[in-house]
């Protein structure tokens, strides 16, 4: 450890008012209840389980944050083999169940090399393989003796599943089937846990049989010796490199030499090539599967309203203690003193409308997945009564199959929106920190860069907004020859066009349910263009992508509305049941502010399409938003409280919950390791170092 | 070194096409001539000292890049410290100038620890320094015997100086000055070469002379031993830590307990206590002083423009090269293979606009240089003939004051927008890279990362906006009241009001000049709607500040759009005689994308504000913008390449100049150190590491 400092250093405070008594007074001086608050966001009992896995983990040396901030990648990925260890350890000590172990893993703070293996190489095992499968692959890997990881994207191939280049052709001498990679293009890339840690891979291949490709398929590929751990003949597998964030992952990088691997390896729960015949066949539905995708989104959109939250938690709180200039008017009246920076417009105009989106995403993301979660047991009982046991996209699924159909193009959308938010916040967070959010003590830039990649996986968000203009032009179109399903999109679209010639006028100031109906407007009348573009113009897929990503995000935007306003103006009562009259006052402020900041962001959009006149833009730009900025102020400190990110889990300087910012940003500064080092500075010497006060550990 | 990949692995090659091919049928496929595009954008001359002193840099081992991007940071800061001591051994070899020597740190590619010992620490001795002051301590400094920084921010203070709390006291009795930090919020932070390099620093402090406070000064203090490098007695001082970026610079923090230092410490060009009576004096005018912030402002525009290119250079690369998918209408139609990303609208929408940015920045920053040059020169003939010896702020001087106020705002504000764009623009091309983006091979994060920041230093984007919009508010009441001097501002608001009442109908869409007319007309109506809300209205200065954000970037894209269209439209017969018809065409073209695309995102402003009719919004995003992108997609990569990055510049697998990303990518991927190390993978197992291929070095 360094040194502690001398004894006139350790007398310093900060100058006064101390950020401890800011905190208090922005705490006392507000009625919205965090703690109830705390309640309604999370539940009692999550709440609980946090607190009670954190007191584990943050009890393990190896779990301590502040170190990981100065590694270098080579002690980075072994702390995280570390770390991942200790987490098993303790998992087995305590006998955690699954959620309980993925709620130590996210309080733990980083990304650890068996994520892969713990999530998707076991659950496409679980979905994927047969019975018989689960018995040679499964149980070990959940014992872990068989790490592994599933190796889809391609150096040359992401979003484009079809257009993989390796290979699994199906050998009918010997019954077994030879992975290739035919280019260096072929090679596995990005693949989590796959760099240092697996000694399996579910690979994606083209399966060929008689030399027909039937597409990609998955393989169970044994890669490195279980006992060496060496890579196998004819396997080439490394890490990738350094990434801008995400660095305690060893996403890798995997080729194949003519490897043949048994009959037993390809994953035939639906498809199956005979060993006899070798003819290559379909069994079972595959549609619950096709769920996954639709769920794992939903979980995006839920977390991405927390994941922004823990950025605004931060800057709020900083911004509450960090003084900075007086108001000009102030000056010019000769009132001494700086103001907390959240007492400015700009500050205001740059974190609360972001607070807003943080809450509005969440309930959003809770919105999907109790439709979704309905949904999948609604089908799951069909099925089990047998009636769909055709192989099937989801559109074809029913009943529930027009329900899911919407929901994946709604997941679609809302995760692109929803992470594209999240990221965006995250930085304009990061920046509204001033020069200490370039730190890495304000703990921001650690989490956006590990966020980052959520904008991307899952489905680029500007390839998935192609995806909700497809299915909105679908639905129009069977609107208007009057084949579409009844639900939510199909409802906007008729009532916009029962409604157009008449024309709307929303008063979106002063009603709260106009603003829900302003933005379906706005989401009708650009899928409407969107058609009339597509099928009457006759204009190119090509030509229209930057009107579909408006369309995508206009109709996701009404999404948030829509249900942030369920959450907190319809269900108002029961709302202010659980939390009291003031915090259910302010979470509708916070819808509207979220609201009117979208509208007047898109001001343009919503006067073409009818919606509103000029007028009303132009008053929620001067009025509307600041008074809303106004109301919302006083509670902002209370608002991020209701978050409950423990310091744990923020590991920020600026973000203490405590407001001792300056202490702890000196006390890290001070014992940072490159203080152990004294140089020797002349350029005219050779010698860098003159003296070690202790030796930087791995 | 890593061992050699097997030859199976050494035989594979990308899928073709290459992206060798690609690039070159890009290039052939245009009649953009990048290399005369060079010259006219960094002059033959400067084109050939780089390709020098690259050649110099990039053979000494020590500036290998790739090393970097796996370091730990006690790692980085020593090969910091290396890379430094080298730089300046080749300095004296070569003995560059200053010129040639700021070149080749910035080829070397990372800010080194002597960066602001080279830059502010000599240029605050040279400019605030006596003539015995230099003997004291420039000369010494210059030959790197003092190693020096400039301690102004600290803990608790940045933008406001005025509110520093460390002090300076005279002490009449022994004739020096004591310097002490009352707070822990008075430690120096943030500053560059402090942490572990400095022996000096130049220390802003409060002066108090007879218990009155002067306001911030300059004084010399020693702070570390010259032998042993130990911090001097009653400092304290270190490293701040790890950072988002810039951590191979030893930002630093620095306090003192009652540390005295010499009359002579003082830097009294301007200002010095007198030792005998203790009487506090100024001399001379610092008014030149005054400009060095106008002109590393206007640096910075300039730099804005060829750093947002790296990335706009290594994304249009990378989006020729890499494909995916097929057009939907190409797929519906049969048509086989996957397209090249770039030619899809979505990806020229969110690239070629930045393109044109980064010209736009470009040009806007070279003509300010011109006029800040121009006005530099005609002070210093004016101050030479003795007419202003008076202490006086930038606004009171003449003749050029009314200039020289009117470029200082004009600085603010376009400091302000131009890193604004580059730092956004940055991460839209890291992002439009796809998932590869995230590599640190991309070339962008890391770039990104130390580019960053530029958004705060220099006056905070946000803060620097309210000294644009006080200054406009100053010209409006100044023409309002016949006052106002002849510059360009004034004349802006001239012309506005007096043609407001008969209105505008500016044809954005058909005529370049127009363009120019409709920005600064929407220029002069937030001006002057500003002005309304605050002196008839009396709104709180706070109140506006959101309003004094968006007139600031409004009138900032006005002089982007006009310097831009100065240099490519007004200039056109020039242009074509320097680099031909086609090339000067397409530079047009990027005028027009720059403008019509931010007038497009701004179009509610311009609309309200009577500048053109809805229907050429409407034009404008439906036909103007993608038929612009058309015209400008031929020949993006020829006009990235006129930008003339190196590949040792870019360090980038994607943006390779010859399009080999893929075996770029893999070759750097297969040699990263990671791979060095084989893991024990079972949780069962405390081993971590089974064996190390080689040792990761220092």
């Amino acid at each position: 450890m360094a040194p502690p400092p001398p004894a006139w250093v350790q007398k310093l405070v900060p100058s006064s008012p101390r950020g401890q008594d800011l905190l208090a007074a922005e705490r006392s001086g507000s009625q919205v209840d965090s703690d109830r608050l705390a309640q309604l966001l999370h539940g009692k009992e999550d709440l609980e389980l946090k607190d009670r896995i954190e007191k584990i983990i943050s009890a393990e040396k190896v779990f301590d944050k502040n170190e990981l901030l100065s590694m270098g990648r080579v002690d980075r990925i072994q702390r995280s083999l570390a770390r991942g260890k200790t987490l098993k350890r303790l998992s087995d000590k305590h006998q955690w169940s699954k959620e309980e172990y993925k709620v130590a893993a996210n309080i733990s703070g980083e990304p650890n090399v068996y994520g892969l293996h713990d999530g998707m190489f076991l659950v496409t095992l679980r979905e994927q393989g047969t019975p018989e499968q689960h018995k040679l692959f499964l149980e070990k890997a959940e014992r872990s003796e068989y790490i592994g990881c599933y190796a889809q994207t391609e150096l040359g191939h992401g979003s484009n599943v079809r257009g993989l280049e390796t290979t699994a052709t199906w050998d009918p001498k010997d019954k077994t089937f030879v992975i290739h990679s035919p280019h260096l293009t072929a090679s596995k890339w990005w693949i989590g846990s796959l760099g240092k840690v697996a000694n399996h891979a579910v690979v994606m291949a083209q399966l060929f049989v008689n030399g027909k490709n039937h597409g990609p398929h998955p393989f169970v590929v044994h890669i490195r010796d279980l006992k060496t751990h060496e890579p196998l003949e004819n396997i080439y597998v490394g890490d990738i490199g350094p990434k801008f964030g995400y660095n305690s992952m060893d996403n890798g990088f995997l080729l194949f030499n003519h490897v043949k691997i048994p009959h037993a390896n390809m994953l035939a729960r639906f498809n199956f090539v005979d060993p006899v015949t070798s003819e290559y066949r379909r069994v079972g539905s595959p549609s619950l599967i096709y769920g996954t995708l639709t769920w794992v989104r939903s979980h995006i959109v839920l977390d991405s309203g927390s994941s922004l939250a823990r950025g605004v938690a931060i800057a709020t709180r900083y911004a509450a203690v960090r003084r900075q200039f007086q108001d000009r008017d102030a000056e010019e009246a000769g009132i001494g003193g700086e103001t907390p920076v959240l007492n400015y417009k700009m500050v205001q105009a740059r974190l609360l409308p972001l607070l807003a989106a943080s809450y509005g995403l969440h309930f959003t993301g809770r919105g999907m997945m109790e439709l979704y979660n309905a949904n999948q047991e609604a089908m799951k009982k069909n099925l089990a009564g047998g009636t769909s046991k055709r192989s099937a996209g989801p559109e074809e699924l029913n009943p529930g199959a027009d329900l899911l159909a919407d929901l994946h193009s709604t997941s679609c959308g809302l995760k692109a929106l929803g992470s594209t938010i999240a990221v965006d916040g995250l930085e304009a967070c990061r920046r509204a920190c001033g020069g200490h959010g370039y730190s890495s003590y304000s703990g921001i830039g650690p989490w956006y860069s590990d966020y980052l990649p959520t904008a991307t996986w899952e489905g680029d968000n500007y390839m998935l907004t192609q995806q909700v203009a497809r299915y909105m032009l679908k639905t129009a179109r069977g609107v208007l020859n009057g084949t579409a399903p009844d639900n939510e999109t199909a409802r906007i679209l008729k009532h916009y066009l029962a409604r157009k010639d008449t024309g709307a006028a929303f008063d979106v100031l002063n009603n709260d349910q106009d603003i829900v109906a302003a933005f379906a407007w706005r989401t009708a009348y650009l899928t409407m263009e969107a058609l009339r573009l597509r099928d009457k113009e006759k204009q190119s897929w090509n030509s229209l992508l930057v009107h579909f990503w408006r369309l995508s995000t206009a109709h996701s935007q009404y999404l948030v509305v829509r249900n942030f306003y369920d959450a907190v103006v319809r269900d108002h009562k029961a709302v202010v049941a659980q939390v009291g009259e003031p915090t259910a006052k302010a979470l509708i402020d916070l819808y509207r502010l979220y609201a009117l900041t979208t509208f007047e962001a898109n001001g343009a959009e919503f006067f073409t399409s009818g919606a509103v006149t000029t007028a009303q833009i132009s008053l929620t730009r001067t009025k509307g938003i600041s008074a809303l900025l106004d109301a919302i102020r006083p509670h902002a400190v209370n608002l991020v409280d209701a978050w409950s990110f423990s310091d744990y889990v923020l590991n920020s300087s600026l973000g203490r919950k405590d407001g001792a910012v300056y202490e702890d940003l000196f006390a890290r500064a001070r014992t940072n390791p490159v203080n152990d080092l004294v140089f020797d500075p002349y350029p005219s010497s050779d010698t860098l170092i003159k003296r070690v006060d202790r030796q930087a550990k791995l």
